[in-house]
């Protein structure tokens, strides 16, 4: 019963069989491998986007923070919502690859709007020389709260970047579930509605670790790869890297994975709904659920040997108490896993 | 015929198959598995460091980068041999890393002497607030152009770098073959001496991508992990990194491998060795030569599809004329396939 | 009518007289001439802190970001309100010195609480290697709103920061108008209550361009020295510093400049408060006022000639509406401008 | 007798009295008084360059360090003279402010040529995205050992860098030094043979800090502007910069100060010449010695009190053993001082 993150899970079998596969004979080194090629030619027939520059790295952070560097000047400020993982998460990573840019953080939750970006970029336009210059949006869907942003919201925030003369970034860790969740194509969810550059994530997907940059522009590719490489994220064995991303490719793998870690979410988030005392702190839209159980639950959940995070609070106390938790789920626990845990929660 | 560099070969079959076998059900992310405990034992037991503090990263640069940024400070400079990886392959990697420290290249080829050593030293320590301040030495081992330090001149290095009061750090890429060329233990090649700081490859030797960083006094642990994360060097799935270096780890299969493709060197070498026209410009004595072959035989090799680095100078021309090159081993070239270069080196 | 900035009036004649006292014939460069002793000393008895170093800078920027650089680690947070100098008005310049920390916004004002501070230490407790490490608590004493802490504030504050580990700096680029306001001696006011660092300001008191940093705890002292060259900010000839800092800690010239600040301004509040319509944003307590006057007061202002900050809109529109404004007094303001201005805003 | 630096000397009265006569009322902070337009038409002018970019700060390291970052990328590497101030005496300064780029060391000793730029230029053209990509060549003039380049040894080094398509930056903390040597205008010392960008000295030339930076292509000055105020170089109090800039201009003060340098030292060589012993290392041409007197000069100098850099060596010892010694004479020095010290060179 592991819930705590869609990183503790085993990468899908086909993932690692095509890295067996790769595994044998000769290939140059440093991701100019054949292999790539297929992988870039996949991506931009998936993003309906010849022209695309496309790269891989091991980690969403790398992605995100070269992503962002390539984006962003040093005395720039980056946009992003106060709960993104470019600023709880990355220990200053996208401020040391920026050279020191600093991040503005938008509203008061896990969503940027419009209105609360245009206020934040309209802040940032009045003080010359002084003050920090805008700079890039960073849209991160699904977001860190599980939510995914509807194709509205996301026009309007990359609308609102560019009418200010911004470029967009998109976080994709979880890309893919936010996609099955909309339902659209991966040109309708980036491109076509403005955004620049993406971090598309395949590690929390089913890689054992890897996440292609996509330049929607190809203009700064050159760029990236010295940023790349400067920050050691140049793979020497690189075909390791191209193997993985080829097989989520491959027979549409990434979406099927996705939609297994959404459905099992689904699953989950239906059989609590009704345990006296469940709350939802954020609608469950992808594979993660933000929420709080009473503590008796959680006693029994832990005490079964239940894996997530709970987020404050102690197991002594009240009862009937709620205590705050998240829940992940990704393409491989078991629906007896996820029933288990509903069984536990209801007290059964 | 695949001589271009030991990043081309396949992974070695013992560490896929651990990459499969730690493939199954659920670990704690970001370094913390189990798995990762058993490594670091290892380690610890193979270097006889108890208290050694033991991180792991995909590539040697993120190693080297990651572990230099720890030791030196911005304003200081780094001592170096000229032809160093860290100066010449990294694309400013620890400059960026350090947050702008200088390297002062040290001596005219791929060795620094304590005489050359301590003459650089010397001429930074005069310059009071003004000149950069004196930092850690770098020494790489097996050199760039395959030599070999033996213990004495290690020890002489070490000596000279505390006795002006600076750590040394070892850029251990090919940490293996070099230890297999000396018969010593990696104690004796290492902390015994005076290293203060490892980075120890495993990608060049057999795995798809995992080098270790050790640190024989653990103080600056907790440093260099903010630094990892920070540089996106921390793997969310780290059991994957952890996974190839136990397997290179048991049974001796770093030693094994590392002999193989030393042994492959010393083969391929020795054919050479009486192709007339033949020159080795430093001896060959780990797993890379150094050298020149006429011209007539490099238009063999390369039309029969031998894959090496031609440092300098084009088929076509004078076919007497030497033309330098690079050839390097890993532990899977066949016998077949040395046999063959050499017979065509030979002209037969 | 000059209210727009402390730094657009002229430097005291005392301190030019002391410039050109100090131009004559030789004088070791880089800081080290006799005089920059005498400024030493002279601070450090000031302080009643015989053990403090001290040093000299030209710009307020600079001695921010040179102390915050040398007490927090790249990795690191620093905590501040949201309407410090530090995050609005250096241009990113703590960020690109620290080499990439971050700072954290507290409260909602010009002022962190010692509960804000405490709930914003507390939240980035939590997230381990992965979020940002808590680092130095930065306090503005006057505040960009011109309002003083009391001892009492600035003591809960750094209690606060030490409770969690923290040191603390003063950004004290206007600290003679907030001791003259408080009435207290440095040392009540800075390491008695716990201030490891302060920015020490000379420029708007009265100097051309000269700032202190003093570390009472002179442990990081060459540390700093190394940042301030590197930083291209130790001057050459250091003496024309050392006269413009001497200069004003002779014969209280700081204190007498500063009280004539506040004075002019405690002038210019007074017969303001009764003009109809104005407004105080926050309690004049230094030599800062931000509030509000109709716009037809701004329409005679500003048509005799009048200089200072209209924040927001227009001089067309409805007179009694009111705008909001900044008025900063330096001690150059005579009597006659403040009682001019104030009898235009009155219509008189 | 002070013959240690042109830092040491007094600032001319001349800029001291600027400085006085700006020294009342009011004028706008941060650069944009009128007097800086002033400054700047009048720079234009000097170098017949209508559209140049052209910006103040106080030392000769900002002038050099924010140059060279906003023409070079973190990844390239900057060609000077291995014995650069950028190099030498600058604490890594160049390092930190581009974000970590490397300087390749060009030639033996104070001066690059054509033909070792070349090399060096060549050496880096070919190691793809792993070594340093190539920046801007930085020529400094006068040379750090008192050289001056003469036009055609410039245009070969602004020819060589521009044929492999890289900008030249000079260094002109001594620029009026060499351009009374050659004899020519400034713009025929610089754009008209490429340098694209200019560190133009007033500090040393009889100001108590001001150099200018100026770009004879505008493109970038907006990113200098910011990289100016993030660096923490940006004055408030701008206009003292600003005067100081302005004395220097007028009336050719910068010529007349430059010269009287020039012809002490060429007092002081000839006055010096026929030493016995006395060795010259490098041909005295602007206002800067280095060469070697016999210890019993020395001798006799120190103990008369002569201030100067005495390179290497004690006083102890062999009395007609040469020992190394730098002499710079600045616009102020006496005549008598200079014949006193002949006189004691020669052992009246």
């Amino acid at each position: 019963m592991y819930f705590a993150s869609d990183n503790a899970g085993p990468a899908h079998p086909q993932v690692m069989q095509a890295m067996l596969d790769v595994n044998a004979g000769y290939a140059p080194a440093y991701g100019v491998e054949p292999l790539m090629d297929e992988v870039r030619t996949r991506i931009r027939e998936i993003f309906e986007a010849p022209e695309a520059a496309v790269y891989l790295v091991a980690t969403g952070t790398a992605a995100n923070c070269l992503a962002l560097a390539t984006m962003a000047q040093p005395w720039q400020t980056i946009f992003a919502s106060r709960f993104s993982h470019i600023h709880e998460d990355e220990c200053n990573g996208p401020e040391f690859y920026t050279g020191g840019a600093k991040l503005t953080l938008v509203g008061t939750d896990d969503k940027m709007t419009a209105e609360t970006l245009d206020a934040a970029l309209r802040y940032e336009e009045t003080r010359g020389v002084h003050g920090p210059q805008r700079g890039p949006v960073s849209i991160t869907q699904v977001t860190e709260r599980g939510r995914v942003h509807d194709l509205k919201e996301l026009s309007a925030l990359c609308d609102m970047a560019h009418s200010h003369a911004q470029p967009v970034h998109m976080d994709g860790a979880r890309f893919a579930n936010a996609l099955v969740t909309l339902g659209c194509t991966p040109a309708e969810m980036t491109w076509k509605l403005g955004v620049n550059a993406l971090s598309f994530g395949g590690t929390k997907n089913g890689a054992p670790g890897v996440e292609a940059v996509v330049f929607f522009d190809p203009e700064q590719a050159w760029e990236f790869e010295l940023r790349r490489k400067r920050g050691a994220h140049l793979f020497s064995k690189h075909r390791y890297l191209a193997a993985q991303m080829n097989a989520l490719l491959t027979d549409d793998l990434w979406l099927h994975s996705a939609r297994s870690a959404n459905a099992n979410l689904a699953r989950l988030a239906a059989g609590l709904r009704d345990v006296p005392g469940m709350e939802f702190h954020y609608p469950p839209q992808a594979n993660i659920i933000f929420g709080a159980l009473p503590r008796a639950a959680h006693r029994r959940l832990q005490k079964a040997g239940a894996m997530y995070h709970l987020l404050e609070g102690e197991l002594e106390g009240d009862p009937d108490e709620p205590l705050p938790m998240r829940l992940v789920c990704d393409w491989s626990i078991s629906e007896d896993n996820i029933d288990r845990f509903i069984a536990l929660a209801h007290g059964q």
